[in-house]
């Protein structure tokens, strides 16, 4: 009797503590979070080959005369821009950077979904890569509302941020000092969306036929 | 006997379950994380009146015409700003805006550690508080090593970071389309705090005389 009682409470414990560990497990499933990227790029960046970026094939070879091989702010930049595989919304003031133009153009002829807003007076600036878009069948907009339409931010299908004070053009990449801000925080990434959707609709020229 | 040991594991039961309940309250206070800034905010902003962030006296009477008890993007902007008990590093392209200036001010009279960095060019242009600001004691250092200092961010004692596509002037506050991050995240405040170092000690004056 004794030793079946023990058996029995050995039982009870050996149960109790395989429900613990259950409980334990599904309450650090609960509470880890996957990581979330949360990355900060300053300009000026170092110059260095991006081709390697745009060629499908990883391994391509380019003898351009500048370094290879070399991660810099830029090529990271890039890197985010041309990793989009369903939906690119830019925002930017100013856009004149051509391997920026370039990517963008690449991720349209891959049949990326892009939105381009930019402001209205800077889209007309010698150099200005809003009409090369236009003319290739990329979505833009330009905005008239406000006296500079002065963001520099761009979703990444709908779930990565990339924003700071970086204009798309070559003097803020290699000269400036600049900053961006990569993120996937849903705090800051959902706003931006908001806020391009909106700027986006204010923008619609149906509605300026209705005016 | 049977009584006896009908108590005894009910009382196991009972260790078990309160061990169990104690391991949860410290694996739940281990994965709660403190609640973490992050927000955005969007410009032109509304104006109103800011009157009350400037007094001591948190029900002052303002009779202006503006609107008042209204929280606006600026008037959060500037709330964070004032939060500043121990130091402000401020890093901006153009710096214009006399609230912003006046807060800068405040915060210096109250004994916090001031920081600012200016761009050259647009620290001598008409209507420009960094002269303003350096004649009332201001730590000001303005950066003449790149073509644009255009960084637009501030650090509020170490661990806030205010950064965005918003220079601080009126027609980036109240007439552009403009974003401003305010965020705790470390891994974003960081790399700001050490981006700021780098450039004060860039443009440390002692090191002119010694060139």
């Amino acid at each position: 009797m004794s030793l079946m009682w023990s058996v029995k409470v050995v039982g009870l414990g050996v149960m109790a503590l395989s429900l613990s560990l259950e409980l334990l497990g599904w309450v650090f499933g609960r509470c880890r979070r996957r990581r979330t990227l949360n990355k900060v790029l300053f300009f000026p960046s170092k110059v260095s080959c991006v081709e390697h970026l745009f060629s499908q094939n990883s391994a391509c070879s380019c003898f351009c005369p500048l370094p290879h091989g070399v991660e810099t702010s830029f090529s990271c930049l890039l890197r985010h821009i041309l990793s989009a595989s369903s939906s690119l919304d830019l925002c930017v003031f100013s856009f004149s950077n051509m391997d920026l133009s370039r990517a963008v153009l690449l991720l349209h002829s891959k049949g990326v979904t892009i939105r381009v807003l930019s402001d209205k007076d800077y889209s007309a600036i010698t150099g200005s890569q809003i009409g090369v878009l236009r003319k290739a069948g990329v979505c833009v907009r330009c905005d008239a509302g406000s006296v500079h339409m002065h963001h520099k931010f761009a979703v990444v299908d709908g779930r990565l941020l990339i924003t700071g004070s970086l204009n798309w053009t070559l003097t803020a990449v290699q000269s400036n000092m600049e900053n961006i801000i990569i993120t996937e925080e849903a705090e800051l990434v959902q706003p931006f969306i908001k806020e391009f959707n909106q700027i986006w609709a204010l923008n619609d020229p149906a509605l300026f036929y209705k005016r």
